[in-house]
């Protein structure tokens, strides 16, 4: 475990570079297909030359799953039991969950950060080791972190983001693991969106109507615990997640490095809802994988202004939907990079105009 | 130009292999997530096995762009000039064009078939001569293809995919490109599902509501002209396209080898149509990659019990759609070749059971 900084310090997001929207649109429109023809793909690749800061966007992406417990576990609100965490960890290790099977699909390396993983970890070449305590605390009693174990995270999330530029990696997939993990992004949702806790929950890995009704009791009271904070760091002190918090922190170090952050289903997106409010700007450089079957997704999606990509019904997390996203992600930059023009392969414009 | 066959007979299509049902989706539910949290991928892998008959369902696709010209650009429906047809199969053949890129950027091979090109095409190792004829008649005065014509181009495509099918391959991506042809796929549409001509009629590549009008009112005309017809390969001759016909015929012989079929936008979905018009049983055998931003699309979805895993508002054709999906396919089946199992991982199973 690494020592707590005294008070971390967001870095600052530069801005997109929208000088270049009518040249990089002019490009667009000059590929040999109907004007607006490629749809989502197009605004994608606009996105992401304004995002880079070039009329050649190219990608070179990674996946960090980031694991972590979840004090409140001890109310009974997951179907799982708290040590799958662990176990899981050890099946992305071992290149057999799902979200191994899509990454190495796609050509994505992956590490896993051990955020707050209640065990000590075996070491392991792609494990990284980010712990900054074995678990949360139960947010039903106490903060799930103070303010320092909440910002630890953020910034060795941001830190984490900054080692993947200077080795050139461009692009930031994010997932999670961490049994519990739904509930505390619902309450970060009904925290930060102020909506009741009861309209945030949804059914996780699976609760039936019991399940779903006592995980909202729960959360209920949590919320109640912990009302009136304001300030965006310390809701997610008092709600969060340890992989939660050092995601937000991923997001923010990403942006700042003017990274592509592929964000994924709820408890991804209650983290870039955290980063959101610590940096708005966060969401310039956002690409919404996909929307999720987790009930209260596509609220806090449409709360963030993302258009997701894909609707497939996922509820897995891992990072799964933004894996699955970034064949379409490559495909805008290959449309930019490679395709002809009506000049250079010789085809006759519409008749009429572009 | 090859000779005519007498009559053609459509194969017939095999039964998926519902026997399969309980144990691949035995086989799924113990991979290491909750069961059903890969939504729709799952749904995908299960269906990819009973069309291969198999427990370990694999993918082997290749893409298949079908060109053809239409006479009924007479009337002016199109905004772009039908050279353009051929000038895009150049453009094909170069490896420049929207499909070109997806499909390399997927590890597709791709390869074009002249079905009815209004011009005599320079040979190229990529380019498959089964020209009927030069273009199709113009539709507002007579039938756009003779019987006996439509019945050559369904039996060239199922030959294609039987062509395929020898050489390994188990997935056909469908692809167009004919200048004229979402009217031809408007006008299928109106006949087969009985809808004024004007209801199908979208914009295609561009048409400004002057152009859209314009466009309704010749496909109204057209359908006019040629009511009354039931057989609904007397329908494709009438309304249809060379290109057209033969992506249906390629869909029939595909499904009729257990192939899986990857639909793609409107004017694909108009052969399709056609197809499941001659044998419904091909429907069982496809995958609606995505519904397009062509209006009528997701009607036409709709009435086929569709689902499409996309929606990007493209509406480029070329098979675009098809490819761009094709990597939730591989994930579907590397989800069931390599994620591991609960035992395998040693991972805790829920406490709510499986």
């Amino acid at each position: 475990m690494s020592t707590p900084p005294n008070s971390w310090t967001c870095p600052s997001i530069p801005a997109l570079a929208t000088a270049r929207v009518t040249e990089l649109q002019a490009i667009i429109d000059r590929k040999t297909k109907p004007v607006g023809s490629l749809g989502r793909v197009e605004e994608l690749a606009l996105r992401l030359g304004l995002m880079q800061d070039t009329l050649a966007p190219s990608l070179r992406g990674q996946v960090l799953v980031f694991a972590g417990d979840h004090g409140l576990t001890a109310e009974g609100v997951s179907l799982f039991p708290s040590e799958v965490t662990q176990q899981m960890v050890s099946n992305f290790l071992a290149g057999g969950a799902g979200i191994n099977v899509f990454a190495r699909q796609m050509g994505l390396p992956l590490q896993v950060v051990d955020a707050g993983v209640a065990a000590e970890l075996p070491p392991h070449a792609d494990l990284l080791d980010r712990k900054v305590r074995l678990g949360t605390r139960n947010a039903l009693n106490k903060p799930a972190m103070t303010r320092a174990e909440c910002e630890q995270a953020l910034a060795a999330g941001a830190a984490l983001a900054g080692d993947l530029a200077g080795r050139g990696i461009n692009a930031l997939l994010l997932g999670e693991m961490g049994i519990g993990n739904s509930s505390a992004a619902a309450l970060l949702m009904s925290a930060y969106l102020d909506r009741p806790a009861a309209d945030c929950t949804g059914r996780g890995t699976g609760h039936d109507d019991a399940g779903l009704t006592h995980k909202a009791r729960v959360l209920t009271a949590v919320r109640a615990r912990h009302a009136g904070l304001s300030d965006p760091i310390d809701v997610l002190a008092a709600l969060g997640g340890l992989e939660i918090a050092m995601m937000a922190g991923a997001m923010l170090g990403a942006a700042s490095r003017r990274m592509v952050v592929v964000n994924d289903g709820f408890i991804c997106t209650s983290a870039l809802l955290a980063a959101s409010r610590i940096r708005p700007a966060v969401l310039d450089y956002t690409v919404f994988a996909h929307c999720s079957a987790e009930r209260a997704h596509g609220e806090m999606v449409r709360a963030l202004g993302g258009e997701p990509l894909l609707d497939l019904e996922l509820r897995l997390g891992e990072g799964t939907g933004g894996v699955l996203a970034w064949p379409l992600l490559q495909a805008a930059v290959n449309m930019v990079g490679e395709m002809a023009t009506f000049a250079s392969a010789g085809v006759s414009e519409s008749e009429g105009g572009p």
